[in-house]
This record gives structure tokens, C-alpha cells and sequence, in this order.
């Protein structure tokens, strides 16, 4: 059994359970970079030992949350040794805006792998963009360099929309399968 | 009267489209590439003349289509005498998917208004991104470094969203306005 | 006189110099992030006053100091009102490496501006990329949508390259042109 | 022994060496796109057979060549089967200046291959950042995402720097294993 793990800063609950959707499918643990950017007890281990790193965070500002940097900016150690080199890496990325700068922070996810010598696994899923698609269609935000959600700047986490929920779900099914054919 | 020059590639219809109403709001000649990557004669002229450049291509496979990308790299040649040093410049793109790496296009347009040591303007209308916001809202797309706009796969360009036409025109009476503000 | 405000996060001390000598050239005022990511009492108010702002970060891990990214963060208070809508903005990013994904930390400081409504100047000085260059040449590192410079990773900040501060002073000089142009 | 093919445009012979090189230690095959931006005869059935495509192409403007991108918009006829999906891709860049946007090439080349649902795989070399560094030590030019490599722009190909090639030939032997490691 590959051994993923999902690292994700969430600020009000929504990339929290996006997360939870990913990791549900693709046979993950979650770990949560904390409100002041720290990992808990036992992360960094836990990061070591993964075959493959999932990285989630909102965009914020056009960005990962500040939260998420210092954990990125806190992996340095792992850096100079080079200790995730040849892990597997994806990544996922939420905000209320239907582009609003949200592959600006997927490149940045992909650039954080490539600092760390990773292999970084696509999207996989093409998107649905004809006219017969609807909001709930698959990968109907489009994403290709990892997986993109939205959720309206006044709607609680509970209301991410279905279809984006259920575009989670194959994306973790995409990189477990995808993790587990390297094993 | 600010002389404001949009230069385009479109392979379809869709692009011309928005070109055109972004052109009508802001005051601005239109100068079409064509499906050979080559200006109309006197379009290297007219764009020597402008005081804004505005950029546009769809976005096909993740950037500018190659025949506008054989355009930036004609400009080559303005290039070597910074020809274009501090004209203002703006941009945008149109595709079939929500996100499909517009922001990539995006982020080219603007890298090569910095190649010619440009000033670049910004979409300056707030994404509505709201539960009341529809398609056809105001910057639904939430394009910040830019214009963005989506029509389906399937879709004339007869059929692009009322609200990405409205967002193009709100476009391009802000960055009319912008020019005329330096004159 | 244009008021221009140069805002930037420092961890060894290499940005900071940096910062100091575009804000000497550019007639600019310095505003430091702490070491917490926070700015000192009255900062909000001296940005809001400014005419220009320039961001400036070292590139920690392929992008902006999580210090820089808590300051982005605490600036959406401003994007909701769109405080700073048409302010001029440019950037800075000093690292180890020489390329090492400073660009990737300039076009995060340019989509921070886009998100603000912002307009941006470019570095606007060609590279010096020829046989007869040298380490000393005017943009050597060969910036073009802000200054890029480079000290080795063990270099005091003492010893950043004599050639990179001297386009750091060239590069003030042409945004505070440029600010100044506008009033 | 896994199937490597090295996809690549070259204007003036830079780009030819160094995909020369790559390919060299990568037991990787040469695919050639000519001055008109198309592909030879068995082209397309050589990708379609690989395990691994490495893309390679000059930056000229801040982007690939416009012959790579008319490479890249025809293989949109594989996208729509995602006929490349699971592929193993890589990617280098040549140009004249130290940075001059080649990481926003880079970027370009991963987004590609993420359209294309492939799986990337980073330089995986520390870059040599240090005051012993000198021009010819092992990724001096610090590509992370992908080999970069730099010759002034009055250099012939025969005049690339060593370490560059060297650091090629290195890129080829890690792209190579990756492969191989896969079957």
C-alpha cells in the first residue's frame, strides 16, 4: 500500500474538506499546517516516510495562505539534504473566485516539488466545456496541473458544490492509482 | 485622444469578438494577426505609434496560439532598441474551459510587455464571486492580471456569455481611461 | 514629488541592502516587514498615501518569504475596497541561485498588484548577456519584470555583487522617472 | 530499456547541442521540429510510442519558440484522447541571458505536459550557489523544474559553456533512471 500523504492549511473549513474528499479516495492521511503555520508533532516524520505529498491551501491574495509558506519555507531543512527527492507530489487549491489567481498558487505547488527534486502528477481528467456542462459537470473548473474548487465568497464549507466534491474524489483516486503503480 | 492599438489572434471568431468590443469601449484600432502569424502591412508602424498596446489570443494548449507567439517573436526586432520602452500595455484571452490555464496566457501576455520594458495595466473590476453572482455577472471569470473570458467548446462565437461581453467593454473603458489619464 | 514606498521583508539582511539602494535612487521612503510578518504602527497609512508601491522579497523556496506572504495576506482588508486601485507598483527578489525561480517570485509580486488594480512598471533595462559581460554588468542577472539580483549562499550581505547593486540604483532611478511622470 | 524521446525546436544550434547532450546520457531518441514548426514524417507515432518526452526549446520572448508552440497546438489532436495521459515528461531551455525568463519557459513546458495528463520530472540537481562557484559547476544556472542552460548572445553552439553541458549530460543520466525505474 503506497503511503500518501495529504498537507494542507485550511482557514475556514472549505480546503479542509476538499482535503478530506482527496485523501478519502486516494487512501491518504491528512496532516494540517495550523493556524500559526506549524505542522503538529510527529509531521515531519510522517512527511518523510510518504511515497507520495499532496499539497492543499486556499489562494489567497493570488497565493498559497501565509500559513502554507512557512511550512514551505520551514521544508529548507528537508531541502538541503534533499530528503523528498523522487517522492511523488500533487496538489489541489481552493478560493471563491472561478479563476481569481487560483493556477498562479498551482504553479507555486509545483514549483515547491521541483525545489524538493519531486515528480509532480497531473490533473488527469479533462475538463467539461461544452455547452451541455454544468456547474456540477467533472473538472468543470478546468483544472490540469492539479485539481481546482470553488466556493462563493459567502458559502460555508458545507456548500462546496457538488460537482467539485465529486471531481476531488477522482482526483484521488487519479494519483493513488497513480502512486500505487510505482510500487 | 489616446492612440490605443489592439493587437489579436483569432482562429475562430470567439477572440475577434471580444477583441471587438474591448476596442469599441476603449477608443482603439484594431490590427489582426493572421492565420499565418503575420501583421497587415503598416501594422508594425501602427503599433510603433501607439500609446497602449493591448495584447489578445485565445489561449490553445496552455498558452498564446503559435501564431501570436510568432508575432512576439517578430517584435524581436523592436525589442533590440527598446521601441516600445514604456508604452502602457494590457491584455486578454478567451477559451472554451473555466480555467484551462488562462492565467498562463495571462502571465505571457505580461511577460513579454516587460520584455519590451512596458507599463501593464490591470483588469482593475473585482471578480463577483458572491451565491446571487450569475454568468453573466461582472468579471464572473475573475480575471485580475487581465481580461478573461470562456465560451463552451461547442459554442459560435455568436454564443459568448452576455456577461463576458459586458466584463470586455467595462475592460476596455478602464484601460481607455488609464491611457488618456497620462496623456 | 511622487511618494514612493518601498515595502519589503529581509531575513539576513542581503534584501534589505538591496531595498536601500532602489529606495535611495528612486526619492523612496523604506517600510521593513518584521520578522513576524507585520509592519510597524502607521505602515498601513504610509502605503495608502503612496503613489507608488514596490515590493521587494528575497525568494525563499521558489517563492516570497511566508514574512511577505502574511503582509499579502493582511492587504486584502485593502483589495476589499480596492484601496490601492491604480497605484503604480514594481518589485525585487534577491536569492542564492541564479535563477533558482526568482521569476517565479516576480510574477507573484506582479499578480499581487493585478489583484490590487494596480499598474505595473517593468525593470525597463536590457541585460547585459553578451561574451563581453561580465559579472559586474549592468543587469547582469537579467531581469526584466522587476530587479533580480544574486548573492552567493554564503555571501554576507556585505559582499552582494557590486554590478547587481549598481543596476539595483539604476533600477530606482527609472521607476521614480516613471512616478514622477504621472503627477 | 524505456523509449526516450527528446522533442525539441532549435533556431541557431544552441538548443540542438544541449538536446544532443540530454538525449546522450538519456539513451533518449532525437525528434527534430523544423524551421516551419512541423514534425518529420513518424513523428507523431515516435511520441506516441515513448515512455518519456523530453520537451526542449530556446526562449525567445519570455516563451518557447513559435515553432515549438505550433508543435505544441497540433498535438491538441492527442489531447482530446489523451493520448499522451501517464507519460513521463521533462523539459529544458536555452537563451542568451542568466535568467531572461527561461523559468516562465519551464513553466510553459510543464503546463503543457499537464494538459497532456502526464506526470513531470524535475532537474533534480542542486544547483551550486556558494562563493566557490564559478560558470562551469553543476547547475550553475539553477533550474529546478527543468535543465536551463545560457550562451551569450554573440556565442556560437560550439561555445556553450562546459559546465552547462555538463550539467545536461547529468540532467540526462537523472531523466534517464526516472524511466527506467518506471518499467
Amino acid at each position: 500500500m503506497a503511503n500518501i500523504v495529504v498537507v494542507f492549511h485550511s482557514g475556514y473549513g472549505h480546503t479542509q474538506r476538499v482535503a478530506q474528499a482527496v485523501a478519502d479516495s486516494a487512501g491518504a492521511q491528512l496532516l494540517a499546517i495550523d493556524a500559526d503555520g506549524n505542522l503538529p508533532e510527529g509531521g515531519w516524520e510522517l512527511l518523510a516516510s510518504a511515497d507520495m505529498i499532496v499539497f492543499g491551501s486556499p489562494t489567497y491574495m493570488g497565493g498559497v495562505s501565509w500559513q502554507f509558506k512557512k511550512f514551505a519555507d520551514a521544508s529548507s531543512k528537508v531541502w538541503y539534504t534533499q530528503g523528498w527527492k523522487d517522492k511523488l507530489f500533487a496538489g489541489f487549491t481552493n478560493s471563491a473566485t472561478m479563476n481569481g489567481d487560483k493556477v498562479t498558487t498551482m504553479t507555486y505547488l509545483w514549483t515547491l516539488a521541483m525545489q524538493h527534486g519531486g515528480i509532480w502528477v497531473s490533473m488527469g481528467i479533462l475538463p467539461t466545456n461544452n455547452k451541455a456542462a454544468t456547474r456540477d459537470s467533472m473538472n468543470y473548473m478546468g483544472g490540469y496541473g492539479g485539481l481546482l474548487t470553488q466556493s462563493p465568497s459567502d458559502a460555508s464549507s458545507a456548500e462546496i458544490p457538488k460537482g467539485d466534491l465529486d471531481t476531488a474524489r477522482a482526483f484521488g483516486e487519479r494519483i493513488g492509482a497513480v502512486a500505487r503503480s510505482r510500487e
